[in-house]
């Protein structure tokens, strides 16, 4: 058995890890820290697991005796902490940003502190699971792409590595669910302000934009810029991209769903959708799937793709056992075939 | 015209007589009063006032040259401020429960400080607007009902006050939308948390309880227990109660029908529906109606009443006005004509 | 491996048969049956399930090629279908209301049209998991409780039992998630005119208050009336209902907390809460729990039980695989530890 | 006094502008009009207006007694309707999309009829009414605008008016609430499965896509394709049009609201908001504001204009009495100064 801690344990990617991982016939959780709630029970703060006893632990040296320390933290935390646990030999996969930017530059400019070191961000593997490059005798620490990543890269990936977009020309528009901006409170995200409200936030400047542009960069192989505009709506977990390219030639409808079937036909998590089929927020609820709409206008040469996720499950705790599963050479499903929730 | 100040600017009480002032022929704005933000415009608290150049002011002794002044604060803020006003000659309407019991000790029970002093509780008029006996001469100080007693005293107080039921067995079952807790942050108020979550909270120890029963036992002549409890809605606005009663004899459906048409025909804002037929919250939302709806259990002389309000309007805001309107004078629904939005 | 076909395939309730069957150990989904849409894949109905290559299948004779039959249908269905079944040795699980009365004229009076035969009714047990009679033997036919029978009479059985109540006093008032009136349209459902909106219906003549009432008198060895008036709350899951009794003595709270303790210490999807806690519906969805929270106004010997559940799974779908547990004596868990999604 | 009859009486466009008209002061409704509830009380549909007593009626010759006629009617009902009011003198603003396409085979295409005759498409005005040519001794029949075009045509004038943008690389992400798809049953806006679910829908084939294309190109005199992508929001009121431009020049954020400035600043219902703030649909609920906020990546050249109108205000009964104000030269804001209900 695979024995993890889980730092962060009062936020909502630690406790949708505990709900994943409870059906992982390979995992133990041992420790779920916090350390704001050391010895509280975890379902005072969540009553939701009211029948589970389970305290959360202190952050010290007994990290080191698991095999696997999963990070659902804020920003500019893991950076302080994952240096010692690899050290120490045990394997780390952050679900914060901490990790993910290699530039630290970058890091600085969009999440206002000092980056980690750029040792361990060399090191870091930025893993978008289906087109991850993790090597189980290698790979330490494991960089858990952002929600908005997730959904946008998958998305993108087919159509960059073949060349068939002006890779100039990307313009994403991103809508997420509410659950994406964490639990720590905050005037907007007050019940009586956020329900039926939809609305734009950080344009040009989220943390994401960078994340994005670097990977799509890599994979085009050639610096790129992307237009990219977040949305909060109303409702709990989802996210729903829409994403406009320039096509480099003309391709038909069929041609371009083509692609997309064939890069992901061995891919069991992402579904793609019959040509005139958009695919709902709904329809992922709860499960690791990712779901991918087609859409071609042939006469002027553009494309719209459409990509869902559940931002909490694909988009983080999902995705981040995904890797886990990569690391250990379990079949990547392990764990994870959660239907959706519907309705 | 009346010119009237604002204290609470900050607040969902405070921003919502806004809205309704703004159509009153007879009135005008002098001050909207928050201390934590001084000099800075409405606007930057409240976006949708965008075109509205008003600043917040200090509450200060300006205040007094006000003809009156609403309070539109949390509780144990207009206790100490009402006094001075009163002296002043201005009056006051404080949509708070600093003024609404009598009794010093339930105060200090329920609301954890001391009370206002005796000599203003006394002279307090607790105001349900359509039992009103506001006295445009001789009352100074109204105490603006709360919003699930609003929705409960005007569904009782016709068969209390006819003797048609054992007010010692009242049950009443509310349920508020979100906005009725305020602007305030709170954990289980995060969009996330309440989103798609129904729940009971302070059952038997909600401040309402008390204001209820003094209520009651004013129009019963006899001291009355209620049971009382209030839930949270997943929605903004909205507050519908359901009352269970014992009727003292029995009475068909129609009899207790008429007792209600004919208390209210000559209400305007109270709707009582037809047999078979209940209200539904957003049938009221963002007006002064009441809407009652009502159900008898012939055979074992029992009966429910249903009543929706907009907690913000009837329950708060609006019902301020119409008091103001009775302390003045004007006929109750000047500047309160607005239908509510459907859907 | 056991064999099942679900009747009634383009529902609610079935479709959460699939989700939650697909993680059993020993079922085996061999038919969904829709007679509305033979040979469609199920994945044009529901396209959440669109990996799923299974299609709907008309219902005939070998259907009773499977070991066990679920009906997810609405009321007046079963009734034609499950005698052939039964004489052809196919157990069935009914989550329609056809088998919960052994009363026809109750029936008659409250579905509209004529009931079961006497002999099926007769021989169908009404299966509250938790106190249920189920004989692996000798049980062919299983009426599955209604969804907010199963709320209330979870939260009422150990009171009656004990005689703790009285049983002429119970007031119910329970609020529903919008899925439990089920995926056919209707004005009121409509996301425009429901959204934001909270309303009470069918006072006094709803179905669930004979299923009720015919418990409630039968652990009793009473007949009883309860008083039932249900809600519909803006959001798709999750029954709270609070109930309202009479204590037969004096009683303190803890005294009846531990009683509901004692009763339900061994059973595994009921959390009874703390004191001053009350559960929320959202603290339960997706999952088979029923969490319970209790109050006691000792002065007036009155009690206040609030019960959720996720009306989907213990009020329909859940709870009749816990059934078909018992009816193969499994553990009555097997495939149903799903943790509730949380936010 | 103006009378004015309303078509489509059972719709939500009509009872919103029964709600907006009523405090309109020159302005009288004669008639309600619906042919499917003839002589029904308009509170049998609409309980929220219990209080007022009006029923629908048939529409016939009668109708030639009003001075306007409004339609709020789906597509392909006014077209067969509105000359023989129009050649009775009755002035007509249709809020339907039968007069808003000049070009016939555009209309067969979008809407799968034959259009209106070519002699009242010439006629009828197409009115935004900030940027309106009504002329109130000529126009007889105006075309009001769709609900997405509305909120993206204010968005775009200034800049195309200006020359300042490449017409041909305009990108339009709009999102609305449900009420949008108006009051007609339909699964996927069934409240079980709209909530908490988002999606995009219609993706290059919208009847509003052909309406902004033909105003843009009519501003740009040059004829322009747009990509346009209509999104469901799990919300009931709102827009939000999120539009990507990019600049024909170099052009600072400042200057670029200066334009937004300067077009507007004599419009009483546009709202450009300060750089580096985007208005969010709430701030204009149940109001006839448009909130537009800008943001400028000027080292790209490119723009984002984010625009939030109530869909069922200005982008259909607001705006319709605001042209109904411009047909007889009224001040445009007169019976339309509502404040946006917030929250």
């Amino acid at each position: 058995m695979i024995t993890v801690g889980i730092v962060g344990g009062s936020g909502y990617g630690a406790v949708e890890l505990i709900r994943l991982l409870q059906h992982h016939p390979n995992v133990i959780i041992k420790y779920v820290f916090s350390h704001s709630k050391i010895d509280e029970p975890i379902s005072k703060t969540f009553p939701h697991l009211n029948h589970i006893a389970l305290n959360y632990t202190e952050l010290n040296e007994q990290a080191t005796s698991c095999d696997v320390i999963f990070f659902a933290t804020p920003s500019n935390v893991s950076k302080h902490l994952v240096p010692n646990l690899i050290n120490n030999g045990v394997k780390v996969i952050d679900l914060s940003g901490d990790f993910r930017l290699t530039d630290r530059n970058l890091y600085q400019t969009y999440y206002g502190e000092a980056a980690a070191e750029q040792d361990f961000l060399d090191s870091a593997l930025y893993s978008i699971a289906e087109w991850s490059e993790i090597d189980s005798q290698r790979t330490k620490l494991i960089a858990n792409p952002g929600c908005f990543p997730t959904s946008i890269l998958l998305a993108l990936h087919p159509l960059i590595a073949q060349n068939a977009i002006d890779v100039h020309s990307i313009i994403i528009d991103s809508k997420t669910g509410v659950s994406g901006a964490g639990r720590a409170l905050a005037q907007h995200l007050h019940y009586a302000e956020m329900n039926e409200n939809f609305s734009a936030y950080a344009i040009g400047n989220h943390k994401h934009k960078p994340e994005i542009e670097q990977y799509v960069s890599n994979i085009a192989r050639t610096k790129c810029n992307v237009m990219f505009t977040p949305h909060l709506i109303p409702m709990t977990r989802g996210i729903l991209s829409t994403i406009y390219v320039k096509l480099n030639e003309y391709m038909t409808a069929e041609h371009l769903h083509d692609i997309y079937k064939n890069n992901y036909e061995q891919k069991p998590f992402i579904r793609i959708r019959d040509l005139g089929e958009y695919p709902k927020t709904k329809e992922v609820y709860g499960s690791n799937f990712c779901d991918i709409g087609l859409y071609v206008d042939e006469k002027n040469q553009r494309a719209i793709i459409v990509s869902v996720i559940d931002n909490l499950v694909k988009g983080a705790s999902g995705q981040a056992i995904q890797n886990l599963n990569l690391l250990y050479d379990l079949d990547e499903t392990t764990g994870l075939n959660q239907l959706p929730i519907y309705p």
